[in-house]
């Protein structure tokens, strides 16, 4: 097998663009020096862009988790009551990091593979009314889902004051998110997903309303404190050493995104999803998700006459690529694709086909060349749109 | 389309490694050092074994034509006479060669796509005994024929003392050479094919009878002077200022294939081959070279009810692949797609899934997925020896 061939298709974190490397190994400077002040302040309008609001969106240094803490801690004043809703094990996070606070928290928990319908959360709140917060994933990277945060946020509103916070880790970049034209309150990603970076920074966001509580939250803090943040960030600099390399890194994926334009990006993600969807259905190995609930940026497999774990380990062995395997209850029954960031339609149909050979040498039944030719009529019939 | 994704599909320059250009970004070293020496040390013997030879190999600091002209001015006295085996556009850079230094030279014109019969060469020089040496190409990369290097080594030592000069550019690190073995009497390759390298060096080697000739040849030289650079090589050294960063790449990608196995690199860009053509075979879209004539580094396809200018185009377009033109009076009517160096059968996949929509948007007549289909069998097929 050609050595020194990795081709990274797991749910993040996904490959760099080459330009994106060559940005991070420029030569460190001063992080309280104007280069970096330069640098954060081309950066501020475009991070807002892709989160779809006008307020600030906060650069962490830390990984997806460290901005989901951030969130809880600002958010969630002392002896409030908080909701999550737990869709998968990326839901079950933030309702870990709540306990490590002893904050009361109900569970909403939803069958893994399925999204949270809105009227289930606005019954939810109407019988618990003391709810002051309610955390959800967007895309849930463990199953592939990505729920109806738009019409969450809705739902919540029509009933409750609470406040909808947004772990938006494995699909913010990838999937069109409109943060204040929707209402959501604080929204949350990571640098390793769809913002096509190496894992160590982390964004944050939140609303007026969010901003009023987060101000009169007494929970001590300190390195995750947004008001910190926030006083430095509208002065182009960062309350901490900043990871100076992923910033290079950060300002040319913004670039890359605004040069393909932000709508192409998110078609980009939508055409990858259908294309992998299309194939799997062709191939007649069923999908964990429904179209109705399938994030763009990763899909779940749930094949019935082979086994994931051997298949995965062919993939590997054979073409260098890796493809996740499910989490949890799911971890040998499920593999799951990432198609999100530094990542093409050409990607997919190499993919498919080498998983057409995978699936083949793991003992399923396939009809080689019918999952690639779906995922084709796909791309074709995109491009008569 | 996702912007900085470009996907190399070219008989040369291949991709590079990743830890190539690791390798080659390393700080510079003074070229008189011992680290430069340690390098070159290494080196060596690895590269010997790729060329198949006991003779040193040395590298010059040039692309493929410094090495091809080193040739002629080494081992082709003043007032004798050559002969070119022309079989594509690089058969006759050994002609203009020649022809630069007023050598009466002899075309020997091979029907472009096709290889020699040995008997023809043979016969040749029966009626031609005046000739002192014999250039051919071993891979022409215009057309992607494979001339049977070994026989027309035999046939030529059957009738004749004419040196053997192999220009073996688009194939050595990719196909097999066994330069003591067959006799060949000098041996040339660049860096950019399947050595996986940016251009910038050229390898050759020379045999023991090569070597008497050149020791005598009295024609003017001086940075091409061979016997310069073996004197230096033997110490671990060169003659002149060698490029460094290709050097470090160099180490590296030997290193590269003697951990996947000399015998497996071989095997792999035959599969690709076979891929390839399978591919091309059953959607029924004309090759231009015979099975028993192609080259495991390159193809070279003729359609008939699509033009592959168009269909180039469509490729760079839609997926940022490189597939080459023809050359000369092919190069509209020929596209040639490189399987060479670093590529994986995996990005053959790719390749062929991706070309099967570019011949469709190019018009021409496709069974979607028929091409996947075949290459995957071919390479479902290999597993099984």
């Amino acid at each position: 097998m050609l050595t020194d061939q990795q081709i990274l298709r797991i749910p993040g974190p996904t490959p760099i663009p080459p330009s994106v490397n060559r940005a991070m190994s420029q030569p460190m400077i001063g992080h309280r020096g104007e280069s970096t002040s330069d640098m954060i302040s081309d950066i501020r309008p475009k991070l807002k862009r892709v989160f779809g609001t006008e307020q600030e969106v906060m650069i962490l240094t830390g990984s997806g988790t460290s901005a989901l803490e951030t969130a809880v801690v600002n958010v969630v004043a002392p002896g409030e009551t908080a909701a999550v809703i737990v869709t998968g094990s990326f839901g079950e996070r933030f309702a870990k990091i709540c306990e490590a606070y002893n904050i009361e928290t109900h569970i909403i928990e939803v069958t893994w593979g399925e999204a949270l319908e809105p009227s289930a959360i606005k019954e939810f709140l109407q019988e618990h009314p003391e709810v002051k917060a309610v955390f959800s994933t967007y895309c849930e990277t463990s199953t592939g889902v990505l729920n109806p945060i738009a019409e969450l946020a809705s739902a919540i509103k029509e009933v409750s004051e609470a406040l909808l916070i947004v772990d938006g880790v494995s699909c913010i970049g990838g999937v069109e998110t409109k943060m204040d034209e929707w209402g959501l309150d604080v929204v949350v990603t990571g640098s390793q997903k769809a913002f096509m970076l190496p894992a160590g920074l982390a964004f944050i966001a939140a609303s007026e309303r969010a901003w009023k509580k987060i101000g009169a939250n007494p929970r001590p803090r300190f390195y995750l404190d947004m008001k910190k943040h926030r006083d430095n960030i509208i002065k182009d600099t960062t309350p901490f050493t900043p990871a100076i390399s992923l910033l290079f890194g950060l300002q040319q994926v913004l670039r890359l995104m605004e040069e393909e334009g932000l709508e192409e990006v998110y078609a980009r993600h939508r055409l990858m999803m259908e294309m992998t969807r299309s194939a799997f259905n062709a191939l007649g190995v069923p999908l964990l998700t429904s179209g109705e609930d399938a994030s763009p940026t990763v899909t779940s497999v749930q094949p019935t006459d082979f086994e994931a774990p051997v298949f995965r380990k062919i993939m590997k062995q054979e073409f260098g690529m890796d493809i996740a395997g499910g989490q949890q209850h799911m971890a040998k029954t499920v593999f799951r694709i990432g198609h999100m960031g530094y990542c093409s339609p050409a990607d997919m149909l190499q993919a498919i086909a080498a998983m057409e050979i995978g699936i083949a040498k793991a003992g399923g039944a396939v009809e080689l060349g019918k999952g690639v030719r779906a995922a084709q009529e796909i791309y074709l019939n995109e491009g008569k749109r």
